[in-house]
């Protein structure tokens, strides 16, 4: 389990996950089956673990914590099933995805069902406030990966423009966990804004880390098959710094009129030209951004095991 | 206007597509565009004049009806959206659908940002009971989409089934509307459980008549284009009702098993046997129903539109 190294947060987290499995439960056996095989599909289950964690530093109510946590995974699998339709992606962490499996029909409804279960969750423990916030998130997050699919095949979108892509894409829920996490303990103001941020930058750092993953050599490493976003004509900063920032330029862009064919190639110059050192730098600093928050909390035990996340989170090869 | 004819809703419903159109306004012109396409395609807004008549039966707070009556709209269109893919349709209501014009991945998220909306809308004016029940109303539908999709190409399904997909199809919505409605106005709880049982019955005969028009000799009439629920392998009441209790079970199924090329000579046999008849009549006692239960409510001018909706739901083909 990606937990094993907190003792603390193993256990819990290995609770959360029979909790999880109840809460996704449903009585349609079509429905049961997609979501039970996309459950048991795994997952590092960061999201929910932020929430737990997060909530750890005040007041501490299990059912409600776990309730925000659950809702906030399954809302994070809807957007899997829904990513994948697009794609038309057959594997996801090495399994086979909802829609290779049971098909596209049922794959959109599932993510509906799986959507609108985060709602019935919610409805009976968060604040109307909190409701607000977590949907004015998801909206943000469907407008972003829109805005990725006006994006493509577009060399020439800034950096700014990739900031905010993977900021709806990724940071706005690992921030919103937080934040809810640490609603729900009571913490200050103060504080809530500070585990918010951490969250922000840890996500930030986590898709940086994503992209750069995108160009290692086995791409199996992510259980996806090997259809790399650039591929697809979504450019991450690796291939951006490369076209803007190097003499790499003109290549780079020759060879992605044919991505799929020129593959290898593309990924060694972008290695060779400093596209990934480039990207972890950013990411790192990142990481230190969001080590700075959480620093700011109180000292305990679960102050060392967002450090510690954050720290995997840059090393990381999962 | 699908309201001409009852000028008292009708202002009222020419003002509402206005707050509807502002509540639909997205930032992202990308998916602003696919949003205001489909609400101009426009569409007899059902439901939430279900919600507003209904809550005139009591005390009338406009801004909490317009924004429950935008809510049940908006989910309404988030799953017309979600519909298109599956069916892969490329015309609705005549117009191009989202996905036709804009691709199957701006439809997926439209489709959720729209779902999203909705809970955000409703988390500002709903109870969390309300939320809670509207999220599983969302939620059986789901399971109902995914129910008839495992139904597909089975004739084999009994009428019960049929009924409870018809009921989560449409009826459910129509039901949660009016019972939304009765709930704002703060009418007694058997008036509410009146105005949701007129909703469901209602909704029951909207969708048996429906399915008596997919049969009609010009199906263009629904904006759809020619495909029609029996080639598709969804197998509605007239075909059940053919295939059960008629000397033509034999000859249905063997048209059936090349459903696009026997099309005209189903419809005709499907209707020569009484199948679209016998719907027809199913509707009527529900239309019945549906009048029994708003008649004892109080006697007021949109009783009387309630019950004249009742009568052209019967009698439409629009």
């Amino acid at each position: 389990m990606f937990w094993s190294e907190f003792p603390l947060l193993k256990k819990e987290m290995e609770d959360f996950e029979d909790y999880l499995k109840d809460a996704l439960a449903s009585r349609e056996p079509l429905i049961e089956g997609a979501i039970q095989s996309l459950a048991q599909a795994g997952g590092k289950r960061v999201r929910p673990a932020l929430v737990i964690a997060t909530a750890h530093f005040g007041e501490y109510d299990k059912q409600k914590v776990w309730q925000i946590a659950a809702a906030v995974e399954i809302m994070h699998m809807a957007t899997l099933i829904h990513d994948d339709i697009i794609d038309e992606s057959d594997l996801r962490r090495g399994k086979q995805t909802v829609q290779a499996n049971y098909g596209k029909d049922v794959a959109v409804f599932t993510g509906d069902y799986l959507f609108t279960l985060t709602f019935d969750i919610l409805s009976g423990s968060a604040t109307n406030q909190q409701l607000q916030k977590i949907a004015e998130t998801i909206r943000k997050i469907c407008e972003g990966e829109i805005k990725q699919q006006e994006e493509r095949n577009n060399l020439s979108i800034s950096y700014k423009d990739y900031f905010r892509r993977i900021k709806s894409k990724t940071a706005l829920l690992f921030e919103g966990s937080c934040a809810l996490g640490a609603g729900i303990a009571d913490l200050s103001k103060f504080n809530i804004r500070r585990a918010a941020h951490y969250g922000r930058y840890l996500g930030m750092a986590y898709q940086l880390v994503d992209d750069v993953l995108d160009f290692s050599e086995d791409s199996q490493t992510l259980g996806k098959p090997n259809n790399n976003d650039f591929t697809q004509g979504i450019y991450t900063l690796p291939i951006l710094y490369v076209y803007n920032e190097t003499d790499y330029d003109q290549q780079l862009q020759e060879l992605l009129e044919e991505p799929v064919e020129n593959h290898s190639e593309i990924k060694e110059i972008v290695n060779k030209a400093g596209g990934l050192d480039y990207t972890l730098d950013i990411a790192e600093s990142y990481i230190k951004k969001a080590k700075d928050k959480i620093n700011k909390l109180e000292n305990n035990a679960y102050q060392e095991i967002l450090i510690a996340l954050a720290d995997k989170v840059i090393q990381r090869n999962f």
